[in-house]
């Protein structure tokens, strides 16, 4: 049984931390903080968690999804000794101190960097089914907002936990019923109960601020073998009388009067300036950083050699496959598309390792990343379109999680052929620069796919690996041999020439460099001499190959929008590179195109070797 | 009362059409298309729409969420005369053919252009939410799938339909258990009775393949007062027996051998030689265009001005305001953060114009847009992490119906300063570029700011104008006065030289220019001669200015991702121009900053005055 008398007097402290903070700082929320603290003090308390060992392999895992209340988060890791006192209360959102104004994955007891609302459900729903993959005994505890209760995404977690009996899952709302514009249920509506129990959960609902029946819920919670949220209704602002129920006081701190007359109210010393002039000494510099990842452990298998036609997907999908079958630690994510990105192959194998979300990417997307911090190597499987465009925030704070994922998409580009404008990706290389730290990779055809996805798989952090639709032939040397053969190892930022050449250089990628080289052979027998280079690592573009050829004629040819993509890179880094070549023209997509076969299209748009003979030939005449 | 014998005829003969095309196309979705076609052919009968006058204003919205059931869609709309019948059958999904493989907004009786799943609803909400507002008695329907009903978005726009009593709203959804994987039951279980009710939403439950009925329910839903849901339980590939409860229709056509057993099932003629043929003679070529758009009538009132320090936010609040004081068509979307995006002002002066989503961005983002084709001129407002980076594909598929949205996004870059890395947006030049046609306006000032928005009311189109958060002194001329005055007009792609200068030209935008202008002057004072020059248009550069500034040392500085930014933007611009400066540096974010106050972010990021001096003076030394 807990000693609730400490976890009273812990809570107590807690409160005058965060007022404390958040006034030293001049700056957070300290409203939403005291709604949840006494669910926090409770919660770190009950759960398997140990300041004295916080990244045990068995700890229970503790997701603030409300990351705002930064101030009540880290005034309880204090009280327990995760985090130093002293350093949170004075160097709260000041840049040299690692207590950011959202918290930070990598800080002793916060598993999941949160801030953007709705997103740390999906995480958790992560997280657990990593439990059950792992067979591991911990827990997972999710703390969110009312409010955020209205995100879309929120509703697809639930559905996922429900599918996969997520019984080592608890969530706790803190059910204030304020949001920034005033209460929540003049906003936006949710009967939070009504939905949680139309998804399959449990629901018990308590005083949120009564330790003895938050601790009795958890409890409860924990063994009763079903999702369970825990609806706790707390006041914001609790436990100082003129903050309580004041919508104004969520993101506002108090001024020096007000604290006074506060910390007066809880019995609390004033000893503010003690922390304002630690915070004055502080230097106005970056904090250490405290990015969180582990050392990959994988067995690459034996790569497979395509010496006939077939499409990059089947390539993808037999890859993962094949790294599921002898390795336990790699998984992946099917948005009701299995057949088409491939991952049938994994089902046939491993389908205790074929995860399938539905409809519902956002989700997906968060959860593969979370499931990818708990030493999973992770593939989120899915269209150009929706692994990418419809998932671009999900991914940016991926990438702020310093996840080890690896997005796999296909049916990228024109490639897509008849679905159309809606369907037809054309950002997988732009939208990944706004992931700080993520890789791109383009593979020219099966080997190269297959070459990189073993290589992805073995190296720690976020990768996209982009693809088109259609089968293509595999690249060959002049010799008729495969140009990326037993022989050949995947280097990122390595640009294959796949043709010398010295008229005119073609740099592309993708599902084009076949259509390339048809037209750089049949050039060659009309007695025009143009070098391919296939760009695998649009964002890592390789200085040597550039150098070599960039004073020539260029031309830039790519399934991809032209505002933003390879031509656009190129041409910036030759730009500061200060090499500028005889003539430059780039081919791609800078309106949305229309519908047809792959066929018709790349025709269309000039992407076939047709297209790209014709635009040489322009090159070369004027 | 209807006549249910012909709408048994034409629903067979709609049956045969789906065939038939999907045949000819040798693509597209017959599974779902012949679930859907009874609910189609009432719906198109019961609905206030005319084949004859296909835009009248007071017509019922049809909107088709799951778009790949186009040819179910266009059989509907050739039986009813809206479209060609032969030129639908033989041309669907060809390039020169507008009848593309996800419906299309601008075909006679298409008001959305659908695909990607989920967010028909939203479109729904926001034609319904339009009718309201305009008290035009037309009826929105919204035709779903039962597998997109998984989206969150689904869950955020039933809410809003209910806060909003949206009883001219009736969602019929096509249930047939089907996904591209199998049984909808099997991929992610949805309890679409509950969940609606949980919303607070009359459900009605019927056989989707019973004329009478679908016409039932219609007619009650209509006129029930509450929005209301019609599951209406389906069967794929109703109407030939080897076809039904087969999840392999749902996006694979017929061979020729099956669709002449399909055809002789239905009693229908194979006729599809004739289809074939004529597709066969049409030209490989994008088709005309439909955009669909509207002329623009708004009184964009009398500027303001501002001498003293604001923020930009305040005068965009103000402007908005002002619009809407003096025309009924202005219309603004909030989601839960108006004291920050000052959507305050709107809020005191017309409230019936200030449509409160809360935490439901996705939503928002979406339903703004369609109130945007209504004749509304649309303010979507929000933080640029939550309207730019977390509703990328919302606008994505805004762009594509060729909306006249205008999304107004503040707290971009680290200008945020305490709430950190989550929060600071990033990327709103470069997502935009991924939605063909959005331009983009970052102004320098509240007066520029105040400019921009009565520019962008009148003006039919999507545009993001993007500011910080902090407050700034409006930008002055070398004498003192207001650099944007009473004479100021926005030009959009003008470049504003702020200073003239000949050591260094200085390209910025934003929240970094009066930093930027104290930098100058300082220098000034030193003797060393800078031009400061703002871009408030990035993505539509001005050719003069960098031909005139081009082969100076350049600098450019931006309070954004450098990777994918202005100076990114810049160099590709004059590489392709074929103009090299003398030397060239950007400053910019290539990490994930920390969180700290603005001014302490600014001097570590090098976007202050002290920064940006130094800058100067190196680019001047070696």
């Amino acid at each position: 049984m807990l000693d609730f008398k400490r976890l009273e007097n812990l809570s107590l402290q807690c409160r005058g931390d965060i007022l404390k903070m958040t006034h030293v700082a001049n700056s957070g929320h300290p409203g939403g903080s005291m709604s949840s603290i006494d669910i926090l003090v409770t919660l770190y308390s009950f759960a398997n968690v140990d300041s004295k060992d916080p990244w045990k392999e068995n700890r229970d895992r503790i997701i603030i999804s409300h990351g705002h209340i930064s101030p009540g988060v880290y005034s309880t890791l204090a009280a327990y000794g995760f985090v130093d006192r002293d350093e949170v209360i004075s160097g709260f959102r000041h840049p040299a101190s690692i207590f950011e104004g959202h918290i930070t994955r990598g800080i002793p007891g916060v598993e999941w960097t949160t801030g953007n609302l709705g997103q740390g459900l999906s995480a958790g729903v992560g997280m657990a089914l990593a439990g059950k993959l792992k067979n591991s005994s911990y827990h997972v505890y999710v703390v969110m907002s009312d409010g955020e209760s209205a995100k879309g995404q929120v509703a697809e977690a639930r559905r996922t936990a429900r599918k996969y009996n997520l019984d080592n899952l608890t969530v706790i709302i803190d059910y204030n019923d304020i949001q920034i514009s005033g209460h929540a249920k003049d906003i936006m509506y949710v009967d939070l109960k009504s939905e949680y129990e139309s998804a399959g959960w449990k629901v018990i609902e308590i005083d949120g601020h009564d330790h003895k029946q938050i601790y009795s819920a958890l409890n409860i919670a924990k063994n009763d073998g079903a999702p369970t949220v825990i609806i706790a209704h707390t006041i914001i602002g609790k436990g100082v009388s003129f903050m309580e129920d004041k919508p104004d006081y969520h993101g506002k701190p108090l001024n020096a009067e007000e604290l006074e007359k506060a910390l007066k109210e809880l019995g609390i010393e004033n000893d503010t300036r003690k922390y304002i002039e630690i915070r004055e000494k502080l230097p106005i510099k970056e904090h250490e950083n405290v990015k969180k990842s582990y050392k990959v452990s994988i067995n690459t298998g034996k790569y497979r050699i395509y010496n006939d036609k077939t499409d990059n997907r089947s390539a993808l999908g037999r890859a993962i496959a094949d790294l599921a079958v002898i390795n336990d630690n790699v998984v992946a994510i099917d948005c009701d598309l299995k057949g088409s990105v491939k991952l049938n192959y994994l089902d046939k194998e491993r389908p205790d390792r074929l995860i399938e979300i539905g409809v519902q990417e956002h989700n997906a997307a968060t959860l593969a990343g979370a499931l990818s911090v708990e030493d999973f190597v992770t593939f989120f499987a899915d269209f150009g379109v929706f692994g990418v465009d419809e998932t671009f925030n999900q991914h940016r704070l991926n990438a702020i999680n310093n996840t080890n994922l690896k997005v796999v998409v296909t049916h990228c580009g024109i490639d897509v052929g008849e679905d159309g404008k809606t369907h037809h990706g054309l950002n997988y290389l732009s939208a990944p620069t706004a992931w700080f730290g993520f890789k791109v990779i383009v593979p020219a055809d099966p080997n190269q796919t297959d070459r990189a996805v073993r290589y992805v798989a073995k190296e720690y952090g976020n990768f996209v690996i982009a693809m088109g639709r259609s089968k293509m032939e595999p690249i060959k040397k002049e010799d008729g041999s495969l140009f990326f053969d037993g022989n050949y190892s995947f280097t990122y930022g390595k640009m294959d020439v796949i043709r010398d050449g010295k008229e005119v250089a073609i740099f592309t990628m993708g599902s084009v460099v076949p259509h390339a080289l048809n037209a750089v052979e049949e050039l060659r027998k009309e007695g025009v001499d143009v070098a391919l280079i296939n760009v695998s690592c649009p964002l890592e573009l390789d200085e040597e190959i550039l150098t070599r050829y960039g004073r020539e004629k260029i031309l830039v040819v790519e399934d991809h929008n032209t505002f933003n993509g390879l031509g656009k890179l190129i041409a910036a880094k030759l730009f500061e590179m200060k090499v500028l070549p005889d003539k430059f023209q780039k081919i791609g997509l800078d309106h949305f195109p229309v519908s047809g076969s792959y066929k018709y299209l790349f025709k269309i748009y000039g992407l076939d070797s047709e297209g790209i003979k014709k635009a040489v030939k322009r090159l070369l005449e004027d």
